[in-house]
């Protein structure tokens, strides 16, 4: 009987061979570096076998970069629902949440912080709008914890974007075979996230 | 009479025709994604004019990351040497420097976080052992600042990589007409920053 909710709970991501093989390009060579072709034969498809599922690279960028954000989403509203009403405890899940997936999505997270300027325009303003999404539910947290007394800081938006940007640094260094496990790591770096709000305790 | 330390003066990159036009190359599509010609026409050199100066779009990659991380290093080891033996000052001094390569040369930056994947191997190494350097620095600093009571944390490593990241991620997302001027976001994220290592005061 697991416990475990399911927003803390990672396997491969579930994406189709398509994207994935794109998302493997992507990550070496970059977007502007890979050819429709080349991702095809990573796939094992024909270039209208692809075209089939997939009308453009474009297409397939948005596919893997929506994708990426509506786990992460899913996974930090899953997170902080669980967590009840205590502002802590909320931030503490959303910030669990941010680290788990940049610790076993990291090339989504790779692609995500990079990525972005090869967005079509419409594309672009969308995936931004969906990201500042995450970073508003973060801030929301962080205002309601000063509000009840658990958070002592100023500058709100600040401390907030620097608890998502160690988030998403550890993407940068964290691999699966290194001395900590993501447990610890988790515990390790909540407690720093803890420190830039203030939290008592 | 300015009493500004040269670390804290910024102007536009010091870069040749060819890197900054290699540099803005690399920004919008990637490495991959740019061919030697597409340098050229920016540069206004012709291909074999590019290859006199720079034999290969590897070496341009190269020159490019070697100038940024000279740069950082260079900035950040004067502002420790100017700070004095204090820990705490010493630690300002390099955060300080951090915030504001982050915010002048965030081109720079974005290519360092993007394109280690694109180094040769041995380029690769050599760039790799001098950002640990930098990291070195800090964690030096703030292991001092433990031993000297200025400090109050557990996990030098993680805590001094967090700030690292911190600094990182400001330049995701500064922009120089944005609201706050460059000394005043600066104080913001180094109080961040003496939070995480938990400084005294």
């Amino acid at each position: 009987m697991s416990e475990v909710p399911a927003w803390q709970v990672y396997g491969e991501a579930d994406l189709p061979l398509p994207l994935a093989a794109a998302l493997a390009a992507f990550v070496e060579q970059g977007y502007h570096g890979t050819s429709v072709r080349e991702i095809a034969g990573r796939a094992g498809l024909s270039v209208p076998g692809l075209y089939h599922h997939y009308p453009s690279k474009q297409a397939m960028l948005v596919g893997l970069m929506s994708a990426s954000m509506d786990e992460l989403l899913a996974r930090s509203r899953q997170a902080e629902s669980g967590a009840g009403s205590s502002p802590l405890a909320r931030f503490d899940a959303v910030v669990r949440s941010l680290l788990l997936f940049h610790m076993y999505r990291r090339d989504q997270a790779f692609l995500g912080s990079t990525e972005i300027r090869s967005l079509e325009p419409a594309n672009r303003a969308h995936y931004v709008g969906r990201r500042d999404e995450q970073q508003r539910m973060l801030d929301g947290i962080v205002a309601a914890g000063i509000e009840s007394g658990d958070f002592d800081l100023r500058h709100v938006e600040d401390a907030s974007r620097a608890v998502t940007s160690m988030c998403v640094g550890v993407a940068g260094w964290y691999r699966p075979d290194g001395p900590l496990n993501p447990a610890e790591l988790v515990e390790i770096y909540l407690g720093i996230a803890r420190r830039i709000v203030g939290a008592a305790g």
